[in-house]
């Protein structure tokens, strides 16, 4: 068992704010979708918690936390709440949103490597649930609204990489029993950044070898809905 | 832990006509897809048994009840046979279905509900799960099925609040410790006839404020999709 | 408990092979979805370890042997990286790569069957996680590249029946006390040789009866995405 890395208040408020902005998200891709207000709810509750979630099932946490903690449960409906009413302005301050974003992943990545880890897995599968905490609300979003997850998407800017390297990061610092406050803050910081700056400079992962070559003809049709969700 | 509520064969003949009545749902929305039978069989079980399996796996009752009761595994492959020769006379007593549909709903957010408090998760979260079970089974077949999950559409009658309804109902008779086989039929009722009265009424749910104004343009090359499942 | 049916190595590899074969099927459609190398590995990952994760979230297996064993994880990641630099070729070699998915479909409902049982669950629900372990992963793949999954779909070769039937071969022998290496290596084979015969022959299920009549007009819209992943 790892000592508590932040004081209980401190992770405790980490993890709200990670979950407010992962639920903005979702409540502002449920109004793109012409949702009415009790999916609104819905979707920012799943991809709030969905990851977590996840990780909880796996490593045999249950009741899961989204469950046990009202706070947990209650913030994706303020997040909802908000989106409802002043969604155009949301949208706005998009911009705000995906740094907020940037840094839900950044959090849960850490957040769910270490949890994996007290939980007694090893090195490799925390790290893996560190990424499925970080990312799996996103992909249970879209599923959820019927479009192709934009994780899985080429033409999205980096979203898992960073994810990737902070639970590598907070994995090795286990490894070398060298994790503390300072090490998964900086873990934590590395994905942040990383995702600022795949934003900022539209980095993508490459395709297969030889992909542009072969199916095109098969795509454009899809590509009104693709620039809908963008 | 709470005294059961129904003798156990009651509470048993209720759950699985509930279990045939979702199955029914599935099973029908399978053959307007197109599917083959094995795939009528199996979006009818996923469509009567994926609520309840979600509140086990959250709850740790596992294995869920779905793979320890026979009668609730065979109950829907009956439902799709059914289907699979009678669809045209199905279709035509939807009106009989969706009044089948709406018990289920009733039954399925007080059993729900119950079951979750009796494994130990707190008032709101034994609530959520009620809601979870009962409307669980329909978003998991809309997932398979490849659409927009209706609970999440604006341009359907009321589902969840009748099921929200119900399951705070059965979580504030637990609170005040007055959940007895009356109150319990009362949150069924309660659900069941307000599910009937949004069908009757086309209750809708509002969307999100000044969405009209919006992205309108997007929509309509979804709409034939959508008329199709109606 | 039964009897180990094979010495540990060999079923460890019989379960590699599986799951490599299932994890290029999953690369495979990533690649003519186009997406960019992560999402190849995520939906390799996922096609062909999801049918056991679900086996194993619900029999109680947790962690999950997806998460425990690094073979397990490190092998579709291989496949991925396979399909990302030879796609033409492995596309080209598609007939092979049939075969070899067949004989993941024998290896995975003969082991999944198994495992349930050993774990507790009756003979019934051990046969229909068998078959769920071995159609899991490929519902998972379609449902995350936001297809309809090619399972439920009428217009394909059999595919579950060969599970069910080799599902149920080791079910009965379970049930006869009749399970050792040479029976289950026999309704591995059995499943095997079934979904080979039903390629070449293209066998298929039927529909609902008298389904050609109904509402064919609202499919031809949808017939060209379906041509895409065919």
């Amino acid at each position: 068992m790892l000592q508590q890395l932040f004081t209980p208040s401190v992770q405790h408020t980490l993890d709200l704010i990670g979950i407010f902005v992962f639920a903005i998200s979702g409540a502002l891709l449920a109004v793109r979708k012409n949702f009415d207000v009790f999916g609104i709810a819905v979707l920012a509750e799943a991809t709030a918690l969905g990851g977590g979630l996840f990780r909880d099932l796996i490593i045999g946490a249950v009741p899961p936390a989204a469950f046990t903690d009202l706070g947990y449960f209650v913030t994706p409906l303020l997040a909802a709440l908000l989106v409802c009413f002043l969604h155009p302005h949301v949208e706005r301050i998009q911009a705000g949103v995906n740094v907020f974003d940037a840094a839900g992943l950044g959090l849960f990545c850490v957040a769910g490597t270490t949890k994996a880890y007290e939980y007694g897995l090893g090195l490799h599968a925390s790290a893996a649930l560190g990424l499925a905490t970080a990312v799996g609300g996103g992909v249970l979003r879209d599923v959820l609204a019927n479009e192709v997850p934009s994780l899985l998407r080429w033409d999205r800017d980096l979203y898992a990489v960073p994810a990737v390297v902070g639970s590598v990061m907070v994995a090795v610092c286990i490894r070398y029993d060298a994790l503390n406050p300072l090490t998964s803050t900086l873990a934590a910081a590395t994905a942040f950044v990383l995702r600022l700056l795949a934003m900022r400079f539209h980095w993508r992962a490459p395709r297969a070898w030889n992909r542009r070559s072969t199916v095109r003809e098969e795509e454009p049709p899809r590509q009104p809905t693709a620039k809908a969700t963008a």
